[in-house]
């Protein structure tokens, strides 16, 4: 290879993690390490990190694991999707646990999986006849476009504001129930389409009885739509803030907008 | 901050990943995708590496796993090292089904862990009365010092015959078993030392009654100095390669040279 590999090291300033970082530099390597918080206010560590600053180590300070989807912390899922948070959950501890400057991201629904079909599984545009509705369609989820969800993540990366806590992807225009996301497309297209209510009690038994991956998709959408898990919480100082409310000069899609190029 | 922070996103080519990425570079931070083996040769997202490498994202191929001792594959551990070695042997497993390049290093003993106290639990130079040996003293073991280690992970790094493979670092002149160790030792400081020997079923009532982590210790002790895990297989060419074998030239420390400084 003409150009030498960027290193990472995870534990940069562990017991074998420092020699790793000194031989990458010495060999010429542009070298990165991720630091804990702990070990930056550790004095017994502060020559080590010194070192690395003359070195030209690069010192990395924070993790965001791939979550993007409901805060698996306030969730209340069925499986097969409940195994799937509680992995996230057991995550989330660990990182605490070690000390890892970190940021969890609630990205809610992916615009792509969730507005594009409105939810009907198989399809990939919005129903022009008949729709399913899990529940009463009264319960309010969150909607955004893939695009912006990296542009709030990005932004939260050098954020102080976000440090150890949950960002939540919130925009007021991007709130829906199930009920008002029907309206708004009936709307648009000057029909009303045929509504097909599932109760609750059915849904659980069709879960149940689905193959993988639909299963998987129901429980979530069960969370999400007849739960209301993503929007059935106050977001607290102490844990989370909304992306909107520290970046509102992002301009983000509305689901309004978004809805528009498949009428 | 004055300089924006540089970004790694594992999983780059991913659903959501690829948004934060392209988010990444469009903030002007400096940008680094994970990018596994599958999908670069994955006609799919030929355009989207393309892109990638447009926009000036840095491409990284391969993950080394925290590993750095016995090879989790070839060991045969009783409790409780067993259960921290199966943890690393499925991390292993999870990295080969994700079709993630990468290279296990088998570093096998640490000498600021083994030789420094020639292995006796809490001395913190060898012995010069009396050395406790477990089991008999004849398998062999292998001592490598820390700087070393660092030297031949980093060469491993761009290296194409690691990887997907493990780098065992077996030097020649540090192979060693527990009895030619204390001979070395003696020889240098003139003195022969009383020898008690513990039989392999006292050992192991030892570690079941011991606290942690003298525990942890002891049973690591007993695959690596009684079963001899570290040298009790042939490398084969399917699953592994020799760094002395690699790297010639690296001036490593022998086990001979790294005594030395307690004489």
């Amino acid at each position: 290879m003409a150009e030498k590999s960027k290193i990472l090291i995870i534990g940069g300033t562990g017991y074998i993690g420092k020699f790793v970082v000194e031989a990458s530099v010495k060999a010429g390597h542009q070298t990165f390490a991720l630091v804990r918080e702990t070990t930056v206010n550790d004095p017994a560590k502060a020559n080590l990190i010194e070192k690395f600053k003359n070195l030209g180590v690069t010192l990395l300070y924070r993790f965001f694991p791939s979550e993007f989807g409901n805060d698996v912390d306030r969730v209340n899922a069925v499986e097969p999707a409940k195994s799937s948070f509680d992995a996230k959950v057991q995550i989330r501890r660990a990182i605490e646990a070690e000390g890892i400057p970190h940021t969890y991201v609630s990205s809610n629904c992916f615009a792509g999986s969730f507005l594009s079909s409105l939810a009907q599984p198989g399809a990939t545009s919005p129903p022009r006849d008949k729709v399913t509705i899990l529940g009463d369609g009264n319960p309010k989820a969150v909607f955004n476009k893939e695009e912006d969800i990296g542009t709030y993540i990005i932004r939260a990366v050098d954020d102080p504001r976000t440090l150890n806590k949950v960002l939540f992807l919130k925009p007021p225009q991007n709130i829906y129930s199930f009920n008002e996301l029907v309206a708004l497309w009936e709307k648009k297209i000057g029909k009303v389409l045929e509504k097909v209510y599932v109760p609750e009690d059915k849904l659980l038994k069709d879960i149940e009885a689905a193959p993988i991956p639909i299963n998987v998709i129901l429980a979530i959408s069960h969370s999400v739509f007849v739960n209301g898990d993503q929007t059935k919480f106050e977001i607290e100082p102490s844990f989370g803030v909304e992306a909107y409310e520290l970046y509102p000069d992002v301009k983000y899609t509305t689901v309004d907008e978004y809805l528009d190029q498949f009428v």
